[in-house]
């Protein structure tokens, strides 16, 4: 399936949360399948943090690898683009042609930098139903999505909830962990760390690359368990015969974190990940209303996935919004699945979820 | 209990298993309680990674925190000082007046700093018992330690089984895992991005703050569990009403996790955690032979314990030796207790192990 990237300049003025508006917005997306005359085959598949609107398909033959969600977006596969017009929409400060700050700032000529303003979960579905209705889709089919993808579901349940008739929520709760916060805090200090960085004023070509490496590196710590690093590494050394007693990476694992991150500024825009980091930690649904409240409006049938060994994210908070629906006597399941990839697993194992989706989708 | 700061300068030139040899070393350390005159009543104390000597008491009244153990030492507490005379030493390398790179290189008149050689677990024990020749303590009554402390109780083991009757061994395995020695390896990524680290060329009075910070906020992921940082933190806002929309410190936990590290280049040096960590990367007890072949002159009680809750250090790695020593027919006892401190229950939740040290040091 070869996909070509769009973009689209929104000429309406965007409120954001923070009190601050942009006057008009750029969003950059890809469509898979075809929209129907009716306009109501259409899936929104928001994406996580570190992945981009391209969910699927290739933008050439030669490319490596798909999209990131290719498992799930094709001809015959769950998000099925013979019968449906599968959209995935760079989120509102992503990196990947959206508006964000890395955009020129018309004030100045320059990249707006971290002058920016901060965008929430909130902001983020908002462009994306401006960019709905710039075409004609009144209500999507399905809008689905993953860690931060399933809380921007969440916020088009709340804001909009005439305008899906499903929902696919995973790995995902009402709001984040302190942890989590914590977490997005120590990966943004090791990128603010890097004096490349310069208070997020540097060309694209002179990315913060150190500081975006460690932080991948601070966050392979968390993405693989100590299980899968057993599993993978053990205690193997790295291309050599006997240990170098010096500070060399003689350890497999070692040899492995030090390849982690390289190159990754030509991959994510470093302030892009600020901003996205922190419009996730701000997320929390239920911050000045009960989550019964927040979906009060609620319409459509809503499938929530978790995962058992997903620490960061578990079922037990998922489990939050299916009381909070079913409260409210909506349609809603939860289906909780077990996977070693833990948070990871609904992109790096998709099987289970998979055939989850499609009966979801075949439910009238 | 007031104690005193001691050291000494063993002219004892020692072959690291670098290859190197140090000509000669300094030791500090502390004592509590006295040498009897057969000198058969000592008990050594081994720290872990950020600790050191001071294991107990207060070196003024003033001193608002006594040492880092002082449940477990002083009179009528589980390491009784009315009976037993109690040593802890500064481990070879770290900081706290051993040598180590904050020590001055005779040929340079400069710190050695990086050029120090690297040191490992069995240097350091081997170091310890150059100070209990000096100190003409053949044999002690009980080495004991956690974690760093532990895996060196298990070196006294392999080196020297006759040298000590009794040994408690905590939070450790005959080991450490490549997620340990992953975290190792971005702390010291992380101290060592610190343009102020400087290949480890720092004066005293200027340390690599930022990078010591960043690596003590990294470490608090993990030292701290989800579960206590939602106890301690929730989502409570820091000192303020209501979110800035910024990427201020807003969240409780993050106005924590801003203040770790401040300072800790006063307490901590730099170039000493990035040689203790890598003594604990290379600790392998099994490396070159089995643990029944490692623990095959063992001539002393062995306690061991480990905590459910310990992920890093869990307990059916301590079992391994467990398992390992009583193959051999050597008294061995493995406890295993449940601690909502996890790694550090042994110093932060002591009142069960502590019981458990009375009981096995009153067996005869």
């Amino acid at each position: 399936m070869i996909v070509h990237p769009q973009q689209v300049a929104i000429q309406v003025p965007l409120k954001l949360e923070c009190g601050n508006s942009l006057p008009g917005f750029t969003l950059a997306y890809e469509t898979y399948g075809k929209l129907n005359a009716n306009k109501d085959n259409a899936i929104l598949i928001c994406h996580g943090l570190t992945a981009t609107q391209h969910a699927a398909g290739r933008h050439a033959p030669s490319d490596p690898k798909p999209g990131w969600w290719d498992a799930a977006i094709g001809p015959g596969k769950p998000f099925d683009t013979e019968h449906y017009f599968v959209i995935c929409i760079n989120a509102l400060g992503s990196f990947g042609g959206s508006s964000g700050p890395a955009s020129l700032n018309p004030d100045t000529g320059h990249a707006y930098g971290m002058r920016f303003p901060l965008v929430t979960m909130a902001d983020m579905v908002k462009a994306q139903a401006l960019l709905a209705d710039h075409l004609h889709i009144e209500c999507f089919n399905t809008i689905a999505g993953g860690c931060m993808g399933g809380f921007q579901v969440l916020e088009w349940l709340r804001l909009y909830p005439a305008r899906l008739a499903r929902a696919v929520v995973i790995s995902a709760g009402a709001r984040v962990s302190p942890h989590t916060i914590a977490l997005w805090k120590v990966l943004s200090d090791a990128i603010r760390s890097d004096p490349a960085w310069n208070g997020g004023d540097y060309a694209s070509s002179q990315p913060p690359e150190a500081g975006l490496a460690l932080a991948s590196r601070i966050g392979s710590l968390f993405w693989m368990s100590r299980e899968s690093m057993e599993n993978r590494f053990g205690l193997r050394l790295a291309d050599r015969e006997k240990l170098s007693y010096s500070f060399a990476a003689d350890f497999e694992v070692e040899a492995f974190l030090d390849k982690i991150g390289h190159g990754a500024g030509k991959i994510i825009d470093a302030n892009s990940l600020l901003y996205l980091m922190r419009a996730m930690t701000y997320f929390d649904l239920s911050r000045s209303s009960s989550l019964a409240e927040v979906f009060t409006g609620i319409q459509s049938r809503t499938l929530l996935v978790s995962y058992e060994s997903d620490w960061r994210y578990p079922p037990d908070e998922t489990e939050e919004l299916n009381h909070a629906i079913a409260s409210l006597n909506a349609p809603v399941e939860h289906k909780i699945f077990d996977s070693k990839f833990g948070h990871g697993a609904f992109i790096y194992d998709f099987e289970g979820l998979g055939a989850a989706i499609r009966t979801f989708l075949a439910e009238s």
